[in-house]
């Protein structure tokens, strides 16, 4: 559909794309049009039907083994690295600083030949039982396909990428169906009460909490429910600035058709380019331009999920409302738990006139963190303002491509004029990236302004490039793990909130007990930084990158896994939180209940057996176990 | 405390207010110490006991028979109007407009005396054992006395002054406890388990959906718990902008005390002057301007709730968490049902160097709306931006005092102007009010903004001193019902909120069905009127003011509620909420399940069967019917 066609203000879409109605369902459709005549504009007819980047079979594009396009990754050819494929700024470029830096930091031998990962040639048997299979067939297509299951058995954690390189997950879905409308997901979960087989909704597959990880010991058939084919834009209302969308879609494809109709969601989290909407609300999403756009909480004016005991809707799309608790607040972090989020209203604003990046450098990080909290205290915050501490600049340095490329940030020049001329020390110095949004005056105003603040820190302006090159820098870090583990390196990214001034103290301690923790097990080449991400009134989000060395070592994941976990302990005892925008899942379960209390752990307790007694949604995510199933049979025998 | 005694930067306190700490006490204090080390500053030890403008006694200060205080109130001598006392701008003014709108309008007979509300000569029996009182005592102040018990039976609902003017409430508290801290509210808690007696939190009685109506066939004793004395500022943090609250401090005790050290907290519903934070969070409050501080939702940090099987609070006070679903929104619109909330750590902000009143008048009401809408969509609100409809700006000239007071809106040479020579017909007018706050300059541009987008709708400014009236009169309405009431008018107000699409429609709805209900019941002499009090992104909050001459009717009340609940049903079916802000209680319960969905009604009663399996919180509100209990008693005995 091309912009033109959506010249009026409203294009609104009441009809099911479905094609499979039944009686049964013109029924239901009449009503919810009837409802649907109160809760949206009447208008014409238009479903928005996507064409998505992603296609149904995402391993034609995507890798099945790692990270992304399956055309970029980065390589190591004679011991010289370089970015492959055209869709990133650094592709088809070579990266001369970065095998020094790795040898220099990870003490990695290039000359080695890289570990690829093999094609499985066996996958274990579908569990799931012929009829079941027959009468899912008649809702929406399913596959019980090897690799289409594998690949929907994981999302992108180190243990997941480690278990899918060994081929060795103890358990994967049985089948994979992609239903393309709410009527759709209802039927698959009304089946699913009946046959008694466990739903682990699939998004992008960009979780990095184990969330979708199927829980090792279920006994019951796991069906994984592909949303991909429900990502149709039912309506846009261009006079309300809100569209109701289905969830399986695509960031980077609701962004392209929002902005091909001058107007934007302006959602970007890290993983856009593959996450879904329906992810983001299950994780409570922050995106990287929340100050302008909000977090995801920010963003929804009402979500639609089908749960095996009704459909959660609150009836009326206001913009606030008081009425009791506010189950949208539960349904936004339920992780897949409850059932599955078919469809959102949501915000859209119109296309800003003008983007700008910017960058600023300062001598030292916590100059750095003290500008970012003035700047947050007067709630002057552009788009995206974020910090890489000193490591965090010397990694980025790393992947300056010829001499085109400033790495992240600071050309020769620049550098030069930082470090000779203003005295900053290299190994110290630190770096903001800036993106500004709004009207011309706006922006220029906002920005002498951002200037001014940063002066009073020592912060010297570096430029437009290399901040537009630090923010897009963040969509080429995710395929650096790919190349970590061909090489034995494990790594990892975890992130955390914490109040302001608690800030510095917490970044010092994780670095410090992190360093503990390598020394301790005889870890010698490792990487540890961070940057400060978000800001708020009350605190910001601090992300950390560590990564080591592990060629010498048995079970390397386990020993990261505890290193992280010893991080996140020192994270807590430090003030911090268990995740600002990760989420929980299966890897951050053992601090769960201390952050939400005994009531609070008993209160997700609740809402499961209200929603899901059969425990169909089995995911075993935040403080469900394993084993709940079986106690619930147990207790349900008794 | 003085200004200058706060000027380090932290006011820190952990130690307990309450004198009676025992040694389980302390060791329950040395904990909450420890964590609070993490979760706040230290800082020296230095709660803030704030003497609250509303004694203990609240009845030697406020009116025990109707709004606010004793000495402030509307009166008509020799036919003619005045406010008493010099509390109000108004105060001890003559209004020599009042008497005739009164008599054009609701047809009332001035000559008449006024129903004085007698005192009750007789209370019902305290039904609480002597041995429970005694066990209470010994925690904190307990009362039986007749009027303690009678003004803690009620908020403000229509209703609810109808059956105290005629001492008519079939049940009222059998005693009233004041704790001063938490841990007295544990305890008390702790004791309704054991005794199985109902506690209702009350806190500045302002309610007005019934939510603190006394159940009328509970059959076990009620306590109220007043929160008036657990009032302390527990810490104030300059740096991090944040400060702990007690849960039971008054909206302009806490303002007052923020304004003494330079901060705000900014939070101003209309009942500020007499409503508690406790209550704000209880019912999900909105302030006057939540364009700059936020709804209490933005403002809260953390909240401290002590339920009947445990303390439900969130371990860190970060600004943002991904930790499954967010049991904050629980609390906040709780109205009471799940326990009391005790402590909140509550935003604050610098005092704003400018404040500046506008306002604005249009020729016609949906130039307004038009105009509201813009601004929104900009997102350029200023701090309060609200726009009274015709009825309603008439309303309020008749509330001009003498030469001096312009009413609501416009004074003599500014009306001559806006009517004689822009030509707009006064009988269609409509008028906003704006309230800006901020930098000198940041309020000069703003300002300069809306006056340009008010012209494209025709808007022309009326003044600074204008503006500034018809904000403050939002406090003196509040006590025009007594007034109302004096000579048989019954009147209340309600409130919704809808989408922008739709509020021109369910305006005028509301208005046709309210008057088509008035005429199919005889009422002849009604006012009802319109604002639009609070704009968003995706809708508004609309405010109806609606009030008949009853003087003909048996039962004015039950006909007032039949004609409200009948302009609800309108508000629904126009896609508007069922509430914007006062939330559910007793009044709105009708709308609740439709609202919320099934699913989400499970999902309440649910939170309830975790946290409060007794009902000890027996309230009743939204889902919860007054036999709850005996149902729940029945069940356990099966």
């Amino acid at each position: 559909m091309s912009a033109a066609s959506v010249s009026s203000s409203i294009v609104n879409a009441n009809e099911n794309s479905n094609n499979r109605t039944d009686d049964s369902d013109k029924n239901k459709m009449s009503s919810v049009k009837k409802k649907r005549d109160v809760n949206t504009n009447s208008g014409n007819d238009t479903i928005i039907k996507v064409k998505s980047v992603i296609p149904r079979r995402r391993q034609e594009l995507l890798k099945w083994w790692g990270w992304g396009y399956k055309d970029s990754k980065f390589e190591v050819v004679d011991q010289a690295a370089r970015f492959t494929g055209d869709r990133y700024l650094i592709g088809g470029k070579t990266l001369p600083h970065f095998a020094p830096w790795v040898v220099q930091n990870l003490n990695i031998d290039l000359s080695k030949l890289p570990k690829t990962t093999p094609l499985p040639t066996s996958y274990p048997d579908s569990r799931l039982p012929s009829n079941v299979r027959e009468e899912l067939e008649k809702i929406a297509l399913v596959s019980v396909d090897g690799m289409d299951r594998l690949i929907r058995a994981h999302g992108q954690t180190l243990s997941d990428m480690a278990q899918l390189r060994s081929n060795s997950f103890p358990r994967i879905p049985d089948a994979v169906i992609w239903p393309e409308c709410h009527e759709d997901v209802v039927k698959i979960v009304a089946l699913a009460t009946r046959h008694q087989f466990v739903i682990i909704p699939f998004g992008g597959g960009t979780s990095v909490s184990g969330s979708i990880t199927c829980p090792a010991r279920e006994p019951r058939p796991i069906v994984a429910l592909d949303t991909s084919e429900m990502n149709s834009i039912l309506w846009i209302d261009r006079d309300q600035l809100l569209a109701r969308v289905q969830t399986g879609i695509v960031g980077q494809d609701l962004e392209r058709e929002m902005r091909a109709r001058g107007l934007t969601v302006g959602h970007e989290p890290d993983s856009y380019e593959f996450s879904t909407l329906g992810g983001w609300v299950a994780t409570r999403a922050s995106g990287m331009k929340k100050n302008t756009y909000g977090n995801i909480e920010d963003l929804i004016v009402q979500t639609k999920t089908v749960t095996p005991t009704g459909v959660l809707e609150k009836s009326c799309r206001v913009p606030r409302i008081s009425c009791g608790p506010e189950w949208e607040h539960v349904v936004m972090g339920s992780e897949g738990c409850f059932g599955v989020v078919t469809e959102v209203t949501i915000k859209v604003r119109p296309l800003p006139p003008v983007t700008r990046y910017g960058s600023l450098v300062f001598p030292a990080w916590e100059r750095g963190v003290a500008f970012e909290r003035e700047v947050a205290e007067k709630r002057l915050q552009p788009s995206s303002i974020r910090l890489m501490d000193n490591d965090q600049f010397r990694f980025g340095l790393a992947l300056k491509f010829e001499s085109s490329w400033g790495g992240v940030i600071l050309d020769g020049l620049k550098h030069l004029y930082i470090t000779r001329i203003k005295g900053f020390d290299p190994a110290k110095l630190c770096v903001v990236t800036l993106l500004f949004e709004g009207e011309a005056e706006e922006v220029t105003e906002r920005e002498k302004t951002i200037n001014a603040i940063a002066a009073k820190y020592g912060g010297v302006p570096a430029g437009a490039t290399n901040g537009e090159r630090g923010y897009t820098f963040t969509f080429v870090i995710a395929y650096i793990r790919d190349l970590a583990l061909d090489y034995s390196v494990v790594a990892e990214s975890f992130e955390t909130s914490v109040p302001w001034d608690r800030a510095l103290a917490l970044c010092a301690a994780v670095k410090r007990r992190v360093r503990a923790e390598c020394e301790r097990r005889g870890v010698r080449h490792y990487h540890i930084s961070c940057r400060l991400t978000q800001t708020y009134d009350a605190g910001c989000c601090i992300y950390f990158y560590f990564g080591f060395n592990s060629s010498s070592f048995k079970d390397p994941v386990a020993m990261y896994e505890k290193i992280e976990e010893a991080a996140r302990d020192e994270i807590i005892d430090c003030g911090g939180s268990i995740s600002h925008h990760h989420g929980v899942g299966k890897l951050r379960k053992k601090w769960y209940k201390d952050t939400v209390s005994e009531p609070g752990r008993r209160l997700l307790l609740a809402a499961k057996q209200t929603l899901d007694p059969d425990n169909i949604f089995a995911l075993g995510n935040m403080a469900f176990g394993e084993d709940q199933h079986e106690e619930a049979i147990v207790k349900s025998k008794l």
